[in-house]
């Protein structure tokens, strides 16, 4: 596959520099899935060149396939009546999917230009919230009445027009008024008896969704069950049209990308790397990093009032006690931050694909209690023996061995008590991630540190 | 959804009081998923108890579905006869799934007893290598040869025994010794001519994958075309059955699971949280957090060599700016670690999702300079600001403002290396994860702040 790519790209660099006018049959047989990957490598210039010279259809789904950010360059620079032209030619989830691409205002004045009815649909789609599972329903589905007979479905399936049915695994029974009574599977239309109807073969208890839920959540209810396609529903019960399986997985990956990069304290859409500028990447990083930046100032705060900076008024030996409990901030920050940040990611991916509900928080408490309390020990008697091991003295080696269970413990309690409560009050808990997690006990876990080393060693702290 | 869970649960937790011998018309109705999904939260007596009452079909469903240690747990105390029959009547690959949950001689023992031809199609696909797509095939797919007509397809379908089609989306063309030349879609089927024969309107050219190929790959491209199922072959071209989109949906989803948790520096397969013991979980978490502690001693020696833990010898002077030093540490070490743990989870997580290929290498080391050129300096400047404000002095200020952005390029230069040389060298660049470039960026940034420290304030340190 990899050396196909390469030959694609090679391969459409060479068409650039072609003047032909028209490139659809030199591309023909090539997939839009294949096409947008190559494209993604090339210069706008390129871009620009050969989209031109592609039939509007091929260019319009080609548009649809790129990235956001790529395909949001290039409509820039495409004039409004090609834009018109491919929305013109899309499917409408599709076309629709065009609108992050083009400015609001610009979209709504293309609407103006194509024909009435696909405007239609399309604002009817906008009326539902943003990440609504509504935006992403098609209308193209098989609906049939519930006295039709399967000899009738056959017959109607044949005769729809092409784009009437995307998936056909399902036809769904309606109602006069479009209310959902049924829905059968095509495999039971063809084994069914010719004559039967469809209310009597139908499974009269799908499970559907409603139009305003959130897209997610109805994406890994579709993978739960390992559905096709699922029903969308108005408030009231009316079938508003279908949420197919391609989405649906397009969505998950969408949003397991955007918890990934959220551990990795990345803020941002799921977009792909190659179509971001450098300027784009630099704003999905950086505020994070001044907030942690900020919220590391707070470990430095601690730091200052336990270590003396003014040699005068304190005794040499106290400050080479305090200069050997350094050596062992790094061991205790990671430690803290390490176990912190298991545990956060442990409870917010189980919260994320469902494993775990913000019901069973105190099964999640008592367990992550027992495992911390095994690992604070095991961590505390690995790091007592390097401290002796570094001839760091006893009580010393006794503080690093008392400070880090306790570490540990404080750690879990944070790491999975935050992302809990923020699902519980509605937030994403993907936002309590790892790395505030992580530094937020860098600061508390350097405080029992101290804390213990003033007990143990006598100290007395400038403060 | 959520109060009809807790409700199912309360249910079964009725009916394991109830002394009734067949619970299968009680449960009807409800969805595997949905019982698996309360079934985790009984007790394992409790589990033993309902399971033993419900019909073998749908105790072999729901054993499939339940988390794998929570599966291992029931069939453990479950007697021989009672998984054969339940391996009998599952589905082949689901049977297959079973085998993960038993002992592989207890596996092998059960072969012996359920039907010939059923333990015959088991064992080829345990031919195939682990996490291969081979494993995952069915062989329920619908074969048509090259001359058979389209009224004859219908026929064919009508016929067929239930298994004989999983997913009916597509037909798959053969010749006589089951070379795959083409693949027809049922919506063709139905809308060709129905004298029209199999060879005339099938496309001839289909995505195929073979047996051997990695089961994360497959999924990845069956995703990537929004396929409902790809047909694999063996490495002759001959037909061995389809890899289906829900399997590839719940490949992905678990691979997700576990890059997420590796970033998180927990080891192991996706498995639902609920299902692990305490025991389980610290087996998960212990071995990195040791590999981590291990790796952090290396900061600790970094330490102990700028850092005079025995004062004779050193001017009280000098010691006092070395504390000063010591209360950026934290900064610095969160400024590196939080920058290069960015840089690699995007990057491995571009790779994943292939965004980025190895090929792309240059391409993303220029961008990764160019953003930690300009993260660098906006660090450097605010870590300059703090530490005067601090009151630290201008020099141990410059020494900070100096050693953040250089850090910070090194940060950049080991996150964006290492996981591309890791995937170029075969491993799964998600080893290459974010804590373990943190930790090793804690130690060598501690040399750059250090060594910045040296030249600018010409201290002496004490080897």
């Amino acid at each position: 596959m990899r050396t196909d790519e390469q030959t694609l790209l090679d391969r459409l660099r060479a068409l650039v520099t072609l003047e032909e006018v028209d490139l659809s049959s030199d591309l023909e047989g090539v997939r839009t899935e294949d096409l947008a990957e190559a494209f993604v490598r090339l210069e706008i210039e390129e871009q620009l060149g050969l989209m031109r010279r592609l039939d509007a259809e091929v260019a319009g789904d080609l548009l649809v396939e790129l990235p956001t950010e790529t395909a949001r360059r290039l409509a820039d620079e495409l004039p409004d009546e090609v834009l018109a032209h491919y929305l013109d030619v899309l499917p409408m989830d599709d076309a629709l999917d065009l609108r992050e691409e083009i400015e609001p205002e610009r979209f709504e004045a293309l609407l103006n230009v194509i024909p009435e009815e696909d405007a239609d649909e399309i604002r009817r789609l906008l009326a539902f919230p943003d990440n609504s599972v509504g935006r992403l329903l098609t209308e193209d589905f098989v609906a049939i009445g519930p006295d039709t007979t399967m000899d009738e479905v056959l017959a109607l399936l044949r005769d729809a027009s092409t784009e009437a049915f995307e998936t056909i695994n399902y036809l769904y029974v309606l109602s006069d008024n479009r209310h959902l009574l049924g829905l059968l599977t095509l495999r039971r239309v063809l084994r069914s008896d010719p004559a039967a109807v469809a209310r009597e073969v139908m499974n009269p208890d799908p499970i559907t969704v409603e139009g305003t839920l959130g897209e997610e959540e109805a994406a890994r209810l579709l993978a739960r069950y390992g559905f096709s396609a699922l029903p969308v529903l108005d408030a009231r019960g009316r079938m508003l049209g279908i949420f197919t399986a391609d989405d649906a997985q397009e969505i998950l990956s969408d949003a397991d990308t955007e918890d990934v990069l959220k551990l990795g304290a990345v803020s941002g859409d799921a977009e792909s790397y190659l179509s971001l500028s450098v300027g784009q990447l630099v704003r999905r990083r950086l505020p994070w990093l001044f907030m942690l930046f900020l919220a590391e100032t707070f470990t430095g705060l601690v730091l200052r009032y336990y270590i003396p900076t003014e040699a005068q008024g304190t005794a040499v030996g106290q400050l080479a006690v305090i200069a050997s409990l350094t050596l062992f901030i790094p061991l205790l920050i990671g430690a803290g931050g390490n176990s912190g940040s298991q545990v956060t990611t442990t409870i917010t991916r189980a919260l994320a694909v469902g494993d775990v509900r913000t019901s069973d928080g105190l099964r999640v408490l008592r367990r992550e209690f027992g495992v911390a309390l095994v690992i604070g020990l095991a961590l505390g008697t690995a790091g007592f023996l390097r401290a002796l091991s570094w001839r760091s003295g006893f009580e010393i080696s006794l503080v690093v061995g008392i400070a880090l269970p306790m570490i540990v413990l404080w750690a879990a309690a944070v790491g999975s008590v935050l992302p809990l409560a923020a699902k519980r009050m509605g937030f994403d808990p993907a936002v309590m991630s790892a790395p505030f997690i992580t530094t937020f006990v860098d600061a508390t876990g350097l405080i029992i540190y101290f804390e213990v080393a003033r007990r143990v060693l006598g100290l007395t702290f400038q403060a």
